[in-house]
């Protein structure tokens, strides 16, 4: 094993799955016409982004299944080695996922479904961590102002491996009124960008972050900023919706917005504008993320492109309205920073700071 | 081991998910207030029941997920025995658990999600299978009259078992116009009880047909109907929604409907109402089913509590709409049985051709 550890040798291969998802995704386009019966579109260019909108007369209908991921994988490890639960925050993390993709259209968030798809019916037995995980659910749910509709808890024996446990969250939102809809139409040169700040690895990179604790003497136990490695990794993902909710009714629209998940900054591109996204200034990394680019022994362009790098979610505004959105946030507990602007130019990511180049190459998702 | 071979024995223990889904039940009900703050509300009558429902004014908005359970492991198996993928029909079943599930609120399921999570990144490069479960999946959202909105793809080596896929769908419907709401408010003594006929298994009971393979000397290609045993436990899952659009349409809203999946029968006992369902006409037993009974060794009572029995989706309708309501579904191509009536008395569930009595106290979910 070469001393550099890429995401490919930690295990996942966007190569073998990629093509699938394109196959998938031109399947899933030659379904749109089934909602002409019953009076309703899909709103097309949706297709591709993050969640999926409808056009059902009076709003847009907004909605999305999403993954926790591996994250779980790293709890376990750690309640192995501290017998604390950490399945509150793994509960956010997952209502994460599907929150912070839905508002990127610009949908209000109103139901999130569970799915807890467990190796065996013995994971719901061990009572503290089924409570920490219904507790962080509801609390998640009340910090997004969403329901929570219910769900499917499922016991996999010989799918879900013993011990285990698959998490994901579906949601569904409207976008009203239907002005909020942001796919990127209004996506133009001359617009901010804004990044709002991660809380560390969110729920992307843990495949990487779990492999590099083979490397680590101390593996989770690894001391790093006044706690371990494995609570560093265990922090919760920023839950971005009260601040698109607060930033509607100060009426500010943002044009675009991005969830920075899996390809790390390469989601910075995710739009299909020929725009060219000009950074100048970076959000601090949070240490575990530099711990991980550290002891992976990777260079900028490799951490950048897996990983967020201090960057959870990206608004794309109007320039006059960057400070305001900068100051609503902060206000919401969620810092950010004005890192660049939109410029006319070829697709491409510009991260000047560390003379970095994304191009479209760099992210075949449609 | 006993000769009979009971549904917990197969390794679904019941007594140890229930308590937890009665306790993010109660969590999830608590979260209903946050929707005051968008100007909505839910409807309160659809907590526990099959699909949520919220109040958004023009209409009623029903979301749900589900899962597919263990019936990819028989597709697995049958696959190294006769190399054909059943991928396709395994789609389908998947769709049919989230949308047979939507539609019992009264909802027209419009977009659904997918939800599919392998054991790691090569299950997808096996060009058959996923091109089998993406043609299949396309073809199902077709029938059903829904678009295929995007979904989930993630690669979860050490949380999925290492060849196998946790396949699921979220779907989001309307119910529109509001009337169409049949949570069983209008559910009454008087009311005809109409069972749509399943196909075989369906997508419940496959922990305990898988188990039943140990005990034949042929495994899944003992003869069965014409075809294997494999092959019939394979026949996909009925799309309901056909139906229920039809009924819509030609003026028939039911008044409470039931999806008959885990515990069998016992579904028909899910509404909360005091009521007694007195069935004197049963649906004729698919071969696959009363083949699992026999080696199971199960005596009805056992046989009717967790499997469906030929009955997949039971429909409570006034006892005028009952005959048209068989022959709408018929031309669909799905027969139905008028199979009994709903009665004023205790709650409890009477098979009179077969002497079996369910009570409240052998389906506890709520």
């Amino acid at each position: 094993m070469p001393d550099t550890l890429s995401y490919e040798q930690a295990g996942v291969n966007y190569d073998l799955i990629d093509p699938l998802k394109v196959a998938a995704q031109r399947a899933a386009a030659a379904t749109a016409g089934n909602l002409g019966a019953h009076g309703f579109r899909e709103v097309k260019a949706s297709r591709g982004e993050s969640a999926y909108v409808l056009d059902v007369g009076p709003f847009y209908l907004a909605s999305i299944v999403e993954c926790l991921g591996s994250k779980s994988l790293v709890a376990d490890e750690m309640n192995k080695l501290t017998g604390r639960s950490f399945y509150d925050g793994i509960a956010q993390d997952t209502i994460a996922m599907a929150i912070n993709d839905l508002i990127t259209v610009g949908a209000t968030p109103l139901v999130v479904q569970a799915y807890w798809a467990a190796g065996g019916s013995d994971w719901f037995g061990d009572a503290q961590r089924s409570q920490a995980l219904v507790a962080g659910w509801k609390a998640a749910c009340d910090t997004c102002g969403v329901a929570w509709g219910g769900g499917e808890t499922p016991a996999l024996a010989g799918i879900v491996e013993g011990g285990r446990i698959d998490l994901a969250a579906s949601c569904t939102g409207l976008i009203n009124p239907k002005s909020r809809l942001s796919v990127g139409d209004e996506l133009a040169a001359g617009d901010a960008i804004v990044l709002l700040h991660s809380s560390g690895i969110h729920a992307n990179g843990l495949s990487l972050a779990r492999k590099l604790v083979e490397r680590l003497p101390m593996g989770y136990l690894t001391p790093l900023a006044g706690g371990t490695y494995g609570e560093a990794l265990l922090a919760p993902t920023v839950l971005y919706s009260p601040v698109t909710e607060a930033l509607f009714k100060a009426g500010i629209t943002p044009h675009y917005c991005a969830n920075v998940t899996g390809h790390g900054w390469r989601k910075l591109l995710r739009h299909p504008a020929k725009l060219t996204y000009r950074i100048d200034t970076l959000p601090p990394v949070p240490p575990v993320l530099a711990f991980i680019q550290q002891h992976a022994k990777q260079d900028d362009r490799e951490a950048y492109s897996t990983l967020n790098m201090g960057a959870g979610f990206a608004l794309f505004v109007k320039p006059e309205d960057a400070v305001r959105t900068l100051e609503i946030a902060e206000q919401l507990g969620v810092p950010g920073t004005l890192a660049g602007r939109v410029e006319a130019g070829e697709k491409q990511l510009l991260i000047e700071p560390l003379n970095i180049r994304f191009s479209d190459e760099d992210l075949q998702l449609r």
